[in-house]
């Protein structure tokens, strides 16, 4: 709490406040489908001047990739308060990989937005991936999972994250929730639970996502 | 054999011999890294004059696609001839998937074009989702697989399948065969099988791909 140098960590939170606005706009557009609107429109939605973006993002993909990369961390840090009661790492995994096949449907433009960077963002150290390698190491440390490579589980796991959603925009019809719970439980039974513990596991009842959609509304 | 309309069917045989020489060589360039090649080069090198190429392709990127569906095709038709004597479904998904995840490397420039596409190319009618699906299906009939819904399980074999290729070309240093091998295992495990057979399986020798790699040499 130092009293000196105040100057550049002022400058330092401006800066960091414009570019949470322009994050937040770009995140209300993705969320209304508006992927193609002009920086012009952004910068003001946002209520900062045109050049502040340059100073930030050197394209709108960078700033919508940004956007998504915020939305996922969100998601992913209201899954982990959603999960901390819950002490078997199965269920941790389980619940946070339903509730996320569930946001395709709840917020389909941020899911496309994602999905067309979803390669980029199974690599990232921030938002999901990350989340979701925590929990597959410490249900190995466990015991509760038999897998021998975290990284190729990993693999497993992003790409049906990813896939899941593919085949959810393609296919309408399908029940997204079922959809979720069942690949939820394939990817238990891939990670080395017994059949009949991964579908009790995936038939539990899960807590809400209501009014805290990422990205959106 | 019909001896009358001939003409048109030569006609036919020409342009399908046009296009095959443009795939043909769309997949040296690709193979060769040489993914920004004008489209002069492209018809130059398959020996067939500029304005063929927009009879057939919109975009070079159209060729491509064509040229990546395309080797995928023949390595597919190259997967079934090598599984046709294996009566186990489980053995055919397998050897399948593990000689597919040795692509990445033996032709590095067709999977980086295939992985810029996969999403698209997972829910192909042609190439190696649909024999993939397939060999679930077969291995369900045959209550080898226990999997309650093939699509969904397609889509953890497909994500597993292409973010696979993303880690190995992000981690040069990763043994692809090993990977493969053990993503396969992990596979089986979630399509029903027990755990120690699905080891047994992927460890079993494979056949060889020699001089006949896909979209190269």
């Amino acid at each position: 709490m130092a009293q000196t140098g105040r100057a550049p960590n002022r400058l330092e939170r401006r800066k960091a406040r414009t570019r949470a606005a322009l994050v937040r706009a770009a995140q209300g557009f993705i969320a209304a489908g508006r992927v193609n609107v002009p920086i012009l429109e952004i910068t003001q939605a946002a209520d900062v001047g045109m050049g502040s973006f340059y100073n930030h993002f050197a394209t709108k993909e960078q700033l919508f990739q940004a956007a998504v990369a915020d939305a996922l961390e969100r998601h992913g840090a209201l899954l982990d308060g959603l999960t901390e009661d819950l002490d078997d790492p199965a269920r941790v995994f389980a619940q946070s990989f339903r509730l996320t096949g569930r946001l395709h449907r709840r917020s389909p433009e941020l899911s496309k937005v994602l999905l067309g960077n979803g390669l980029a963002l199974a690599g990232s150290d921030s938002g999901l991936a990350p989340r979701a390698r925590r929990d597959i190491e410490s249900g190995i440390r466990a015991g509760r999972f038999t897998v021998r490579d975290a990284d190729l589980a990993m693999v497993v796991v992003a790409g049906a994250a990813i896939c899941l959603g593919q085949l959810l925009h393609e296919h309408p019809e399908r029940d997204d929730a079922a959809a979720a719970d069942q690949v939820a439980e394939d990817l238990l039974r891939m990670l080395g639970l017994p059949p009949g513990e991964a579908r009790a596991i995936c038939e539990r009842p899960l807590p809400g996502l209501d009014g805290r959609a990422p990205g959106g509304t």
